[in-house]
């Protein structure tokens, strides 16, 4: 059974190949009536694409999308969004030296004991290439989760040992990490010099957050609000861990230090003190700010020989060339929020089915 | 739009509450043919039963299993199998003095939020006991698992600040803490004594892992191995964070110490030197031990007074009496357990679909 | 990938065998705070039963359901709802010297093919038993349907050749042919006298009719509300031939003739003249009458000597005993009833989803 | 909730609108392996395309199809295949001067009544045009099917009163009327002039068949095959009524007319003397031919002025002018064929699951 759609009421399809001729999605689900303009999508894609930085691999493509179908006049009609990206600046030749070899930390062995054989070229499906149609698809559920007041912002957290230990929101978008600590963004990119030369790559930690959500959004028992951003998280290329809130921290707590207090706020709504439980109890909101970690492990590119074997099982040495991130970091914070925004904008509408009678709290 | 079924072709649907006639399960999708007795259910219920020992709570049921449908002269026949245990000892007016205040770290609160009201009794449904026809059902998928030799351990790593350090086995299901080095097994029961005394509760973390899976496992890009692990996990009560293989580690390591080299074994099949990946890469199951870590918060139940509001908002204090386990780790094994074996029984099936031709493994 | 769950939101999964213990269903999807009452389900349950008249057959059961979940104080929850009843009447015997032998025109064959064995006993799992779990589930939905002001009727439209000619809503459940034309249904229960004599059964036409659905529901393009409809009915033993408003009739019309003209009716909204269209105009209800037929061939239980194979292809002649109806039509009311309230509280739902701002129009 | 997505472990997923920049499909889960050609698309793109014949519209497009993904090297990947057709000849004036009348039997005013607007371009999604993605889509599926043995075969049963009296396979294509019988096919043609020389338009019911297809294909008890060829069929624009196998005409029938006798056949097979079933019993497979039947109702665009209401509900008079098909049979026949091998694909690797083991019956 396939595995390219996400979302249950809000879905989104992606679909494409690294070389092939395009790479893209399509948005089911979203309402009709909102207002979406292609500048939406472009910008959130201009944040993920590569060849922004030094810190980022070198593939220079505009990765300009287009919008087919599901947009008129300005407004979403109801229909199916489909968005798509040419391929432009893909170089199979770097890959064919190795297609018959299996890279250590990646998905070519995995891709042919599964299939029988793969599209070897960049990575085929496996490519962070596919997250494009991920970063489409979540501009047009923050533009929807927009409209009812609820935003998100991602960061890097941390990179090796270098963790943040400020948060400036205005900063994170001024440093080519994504680090709202300036000073210890500096020495992240510092550390990351330091790996390209030893032909090496970092692992690392972003986080995400979400405001403004509603109390109220997460299905019992299985599609709890945690359990699909878990799903979400775990299905981006590198994570390896998802925390929510006070995460594996909670080992060491106790109960009467973890438990948030309920208070009523100034404003008459009921909150908690503390947020220990990140956004969520029970598997739905209370309306505190959804918090979610995610560990990415180090790049499995790396320029140094490494052992492995092929198809056959023959020991072979492999040396991974061509254009890598020695850190996926920065390029990792768009794609959480898009998923974090996927998630939300598919809770956000299922909330509408729970009662027999619902009142709407879009604020547009 | 309703949360209440796992999984894609092997699907499990929970219900009932805590103080509701009955709470159970109905599995559909197991094939027809696979070997099923109600001992086979039974004995994983009794694992997740309550008032097996000093460290868990005092609800006293038999919780007996009944298979209502689906199995025909001891084989399960592809139709819909319901199991159920009816509810005996539910004492809901345990309940009734709290259930205007919302108890902090519980769904109480949420649950209002966004049904509009709830059933109080003994948590209705977000109480664990719904988690026994995960249980009943995941009785299914390890026998179904079995016949294609896939098995599956669980134990508790870490109880607070008291980490397991020597993995015996056999030591597992002799201790009541299910952990795996009798030592720390004993100190993590003296910690949970203390624990009781003060009126608190603990953290911690369990560890589950499952042999003998075939590489091949897990669909790209959304419905990853990883990914409907990680949401199956997230929907069990109380997890706050989840990790595969290295989890949270790998932030710390650099693409040279994480890449797992492949290598042929003796058999002549792939694998690989280490298991930093945790047995999935790119999403797909390599053949490597599959290795999941869940962290549980302490039990949001404590008797000490605390601070909170009633439904009106009004600052209230509460004290949560009645049967509540100081710590959940031993009763969440079986149903981490179960839950693993439910995503990797649905893509044992799943992976039937994977090739035009296709021939089966069972080595039944 | 199993096929027991029938709706996309508003989901209902039926499960168990004509002779295991019992028979049920799981309702999930249903909006928190629905008045439900256990009398709501048994009145339908009441409708379907057998031994009701001399048309239908003779098991003799009360079909007593149980709530087992879902309900608290009167309303729906929004958890899933479970109900059951328990099988009382089984006589397993009865089977027991057709078992290897393959009934013309019953599900015996197919089921061996498709799972290698059955559950033999009063065709397991392809009973029209089955349909007890769907009335039960069709029942809440019409609860809901009600609330927003949409009611449903069925009846006999025709016997063999015998087609009512007159259409009084009142006299349907006055005869126990369900038939709306008092003098048909005299001719009808004399064929059906006259059949069961003969040891032969007979076919014909049940109708269903929606009111009050608001216009606007059905999705574009697969789930058009026909589409829905027409799997809905398509589902239901026996049936071969479905129409939606003119039917087969379009075959014979030209467009001039076909198209309904649009009027603003004197409440200022807009409707047709007259509905050949069937209430349903690319794939989404008009406000007008719902009309739908379904085609029952007759019961494939006769008495009769007839031709056949066993299980290993040799020829044997076999003679079906037993309790059966002549006729299914009376019974089948009910059941396509509720297949039709299924469809109708599922696209309800779905309607809520459509626009980015969305006002309810429960009467409640 | 999403309706653009038909099938359960092959999946299409269609969009696009008639005036936008292009319509297509993603298909998902197409087994790895499978020899795909491009022009195995455009073959039956090109049967589908309007402007073919005289009876026909006359909207000229060459509707060239392009593959964007999932196809590496001849073979698919296992990964989405999305196929795409570019709109170049739309003629958007056409329909402004009616963007605000609502057609006689056409979506408009129940669009507007879900989504409180439309795309009005040629009828938005609406249009039949959508039909490429399906057509498309089906082709993948027909290759899919062929390399197991089964083929599909569809044609002009009826159209008014004249029906095919011969059923000569060869000369389905031969005439542009897509009808089996020459002499026939002849007449109708002349009845198409008539039509559009009188303004009007003409139903009728066309015929598809499957064979080869092997017994067991079907899931119990809501995704009977005949359940979702029902759907499938009822999701194509103005359909009104769907059989299988004898159809209404079993209602005339008696029990001992009605069931097919099982024989054995020559190659040891079990098959059935007659085929009233059309090809499915109890909702599976029979091995039998798959007969389904479904009746078109005449094209609702007529160039006769016709009375109806505009957006406000005044009453205005309409005249719909443009490039309409005076009947839509000849260009359904591919539709139908397409739904049907869509619906039979899905089967096909869903009986995968049904077994504990299970052995694959490629021919290839």
């Amino acid at each position: 059974m396939p595995g390219n759609t996400f979302g249950h009421v809000f879905r989104v399809t992606t679909w494409g190949e690294s070389h092939g001729p395009a790479v893209g999605c399509t948005v089911d689900g979203c309402p009709a009536g909102l207002p979406l303009d292609v500048a939406d999508i472009q910008r959130e894609l201009d944040r993920r694409r590569v060849g922004q930085s030094r810190v980022s691999s070198q593939r220079r493509e505009a990765d300009e999308v287009q919008i087919l179908s599901g947009v008129f006049e300005g407004r979403t009609t109801g229909t199916p969004i489909t968005m798509l990206v040419y391929n432009t600046d893909a170089k199979s030749h770097h890959y064919e030296n190795i297609k018959d070899r299996y890279r250590p930390g990646h998905a070519d062995y995995t891709w042919d004991a599964k299939y029988g054989f793969r599209d070897w070229r960049g990575g085929g499906r496996s490519s962070a290439r596919e997250t494009i149609g991920r970063v489409a698809a979540g501009a047009v559920a923050r533009r929807l989760l927009a409209t009812f007041g609820i935003t998100l912002v991602g960061y890097t957290l941390q990179l090796a040992d270098l963790r943040a230990e400020v948060f400036d929101e205005a900063e994170i978008e001024r440093n080519i990490m994504r680090c709202p600590d300036a000073r210890v963004a500096a020495l992240m990119v510092e550390r990351v010099d330091q790996a390209r030369r030893e032909l090496d790559s970092l692992g690392g930690i972003v986080e995400v957050r979400a405001r403004g959500v509603p109390p109220g959004l997460g299905e019992p028992v299985f599609d709890k609000l945690q359990a699909d951003i878990g799903k979400a998280m775990f299905s981006i290329p590198a994570i390896k861990g998802v925390e929510i809130g006070e995460g594996f921290g909670v080992a060491m707590l106790r109960g009467s230090q973890n438990n948030d207090p309920f208070i009523r706020r100034d404003d008459g709504t009921i909150g908690t003190v503390s947020n220990h439980h990140g956004g969520i109890l029970g598997g739905i909101s209370t309306g505190e700010e959804i918090v979610v970690r995610l560990a990415a492990k180090p790049p499995a590119s790396i320029a140094q020989p490494q052992q492995t074997v092929d198809r056959d099982g023959n020991p072979v040495t492999i040396e991974v060339h061509g254009r890598h991130d020695p850190t996926v970091l920065p390029r990792l914070v768009p794609v959480a929020e898009a998923m974090l925004a996927l998630v939300l904008a598919d809770h956000l509408l299922r909330q509408r089915l729970a009662r027999v009678t619902w009142e709407d709290r879009s604020d547009d």
